[in-house]
């Protein structure tokens, strides 16, 4: 039975390579995890490309965003999303930042918000909002959130949510495991390529509030087996 | 020679990884098959990954949707969704429940059907019915079919045809044949990625009534062997 | 130096798997070329899908569509769209029929023709003919090309030209060399995606008659090396 | 530690792969790097498939465009449009000519013309310019860039600027090294994917002016280590 800690590392590192394979992230974009055995810890990889993360690559964090550890490689520059949404959020231990490009017309439309209309996008929670960088910190920024203040801006606009979208850059995705950060992240990308093709029909339905509150499972049920995982897992495990 | 059951098992096991491997199904969505040796039972794989689907996977139910055999495999929920289609059809052998992508604004849009516009499509049969499960069960389920009473709402909706869409969450298809039921799958896919496409164009000549109802066969001629099968089939078999 | 009929077999097999990897057909669709030893024949392979065909697989058809060799094995219903093209455009040596999805959405619009909007688009010729097989044989056919007076048909709609389109089911392509009519069908794809996505734009300017007559090499030029059909054949070649 | 011309003719290979594998490139399209050692030569492949180019393709050509070394290989007919580039932008290293798809409908439309849309679009710089070959040079062209003066027109239009698209052609990228043009490529790319379907949605917020031009170090910090590239290299070099 592995420790917490090494099945944390285990499945960040698969993360890094499912969410890559997927097409949620590309050379760009990371995931964290909150560490198990403390939580004013994160762990994540240095600023590699998420498809070729290995446990070797992972560094900690404390939630100022900043290095806890020796290390001659530079960690990512928008660290501060994760560390920001772990600070502002307890019930987080997982965090994806990603380019998604299916979500990103969502993140620039001054008409169309991001919105479940699949049963699978339930996960969105309703309206997902937008964090526009330029609100707080002006229309001359490069977009990044590359400190602790824009970090805890856009964990603002997130509040409570799942997602929230950044104005022409990308989204940050929260979940409780890691697997339902994998899971949150393509069920988001599915859900906005179906919006974004109904739109083109014209008026349509999306999902109505009972329907996106109402969860999957009743209360006192056992959560089920994380069926997508399994899958995920295999698709970047196998070789010809 | 193989026994039909062992035909079926196989053609089964082969249609999970097919309909994966097309983009009809991923982690979700299932296929079953009615046993050949008794009508009242059908087989499908607990709640597994498609794409990882093996004959030790398969399960036998019954028309009520539960098990038949002793296991502690968690079976699909929504199982009942097959066993109202082969109780209400005992036309069909075969049902697959998806959520392909391209179907799914359809199934949600307030102005265009779903409708054969290529003659591959014409298995769609006309305007293709949505089911929306809020009709009959309100607006506060969580989209799924989850009893026999849902399945047997779809199962009037789907009437005597060979696809239904679900609002906002999929598609089930039922068909003669395991490669009936496939090919008509992919054939849906098709035509609704051509149908949204012609929407952007604008006016656009859908199939004909007689252009549907044609069969593909003159009466009393031989069924033409499946082509697409074979190639199927071998796209989930080779090895590099 | 191989014999001419083995450089065609060759090509012609090669063809076929290029075709179905580069996405212009599927299980369905078919490729010929025109016997080099004798116009009044041309070689097809069986009904079989086409990334599949070996050098076994190809059969031997007069220009009236029929088989002049014994065999068990099923021909293409559609050969009659070879035969009639073969028939009636003595320039042409090698033709596909596929049902590639970028054109369908252009064949049942009422109101945008299929043209030239990109370079490699020439090809097209101007805008595309589309054929209606209703308007000749009524509105309850299966819409496919089952006899010689169909196919004489759709080759009065293409006349000289490269490509006409087939109501709702696809396209037929013609060409000098098996090479050519690859290409063609691929830049056939690449233009109608353009073309859509630029429709969805508003207005959009397209190639000018001058830019489409113009020859791609100047009179006395020998024609340049294909710099494509060595890339498709490596691709259907490589083994990992 | 390579010789810098060796290490150039290295990433040049790895550049054709790259943007091959990319979509960025197809069987057409190519890319050049200005030679290390000579201001007024630069290296490129003759006229090869990108995907297929090795170290022993490339050949040398003066800033005419004519080659410098004797070969019975055909160059690329448009290997003007990198001599022009090369010639009238003394900071450019590395040109990239494509045909990329996503931004061939921007390359026709009359209304609408590409810009940043997403931080990683802002390689763009602004509102693209297109070149359009028939205001010099008239209706009747094949619309390839054949000659330096034809070369020079565009690079007249390109400016001081990173890309530059040609009317129902395709796009020049320009760069300081390999690595920043096969990013600026897929940027590009990207951008457009995402501004087409911003578009299908209604209005949308483009990138400020101060988001374009604020660059993404701060004067005095040493560039970051190119992630993507590191990543684009092993997918072209992995072997199952």
């Amino acid at each position: 039975m592995p420790e917490p800690i090494d099945a944390a590392r285990l499945d960040l590192v698969l993360a890094n390579r499912i969410l890559a394979r997927e097409g949620i992230v590309d050379a760009f974009g990371h995931v964290s995890v909150r560490d198990p055995r403390n939580r004013e810890r994160f762990i994540m990889a240095w600023a590699r490309a998420p498809e070729l993360i290995e446990d070797a690559d992972l560094l900690e964090f404390g939630l100022d965003g900043e290095l806890r550890q020796q290390t001659d490689r530079v960690p990512y520059l928008e660290r501060y999303i994760h560390a920001a949404v772990y600070e502002q959020r307890p019930d987080v231990m997982a965090v994806c930042h990603n380019h998604t490009l299916s979500i990103l017309p969502f993140s620039i439309s001054k008409t169309v918000r991001l919105r479940p209309v699949v049963h699978t996008g339930a996960v969105l929670g309703g309206e997902v909002p937008v964090w526009n960088i330029a609100d707080e910190f002006g229309d001359r920024t490069n977009m990044l959130v590359v400190n602790l203040a824009q970090g805890r801006s856009l964990a603002r606009t997130l509040g409570k949510g799942r997602v929230a979208l950044m104005r022409g850059h990308g989204s940050v995705v929260a979940g409780v495991t890691i697997p339902a950060v994998v899971s949150a992240c393509i069920n988001m990308d599915k859900n906005a390529r179906v919006q974004l093709q109904a739109e083109q029909l014209g008026e349509y339905t999306p999902l109505a509030p009972g329907e996106i509150e109402r969860p999957a499972v009743a209360p006192g049920e056992a959560p089920l087996p994380d069926r997508a995982w399994e899958a995920f897992v295999r698709r970047v495990s196998d070789r010809a």
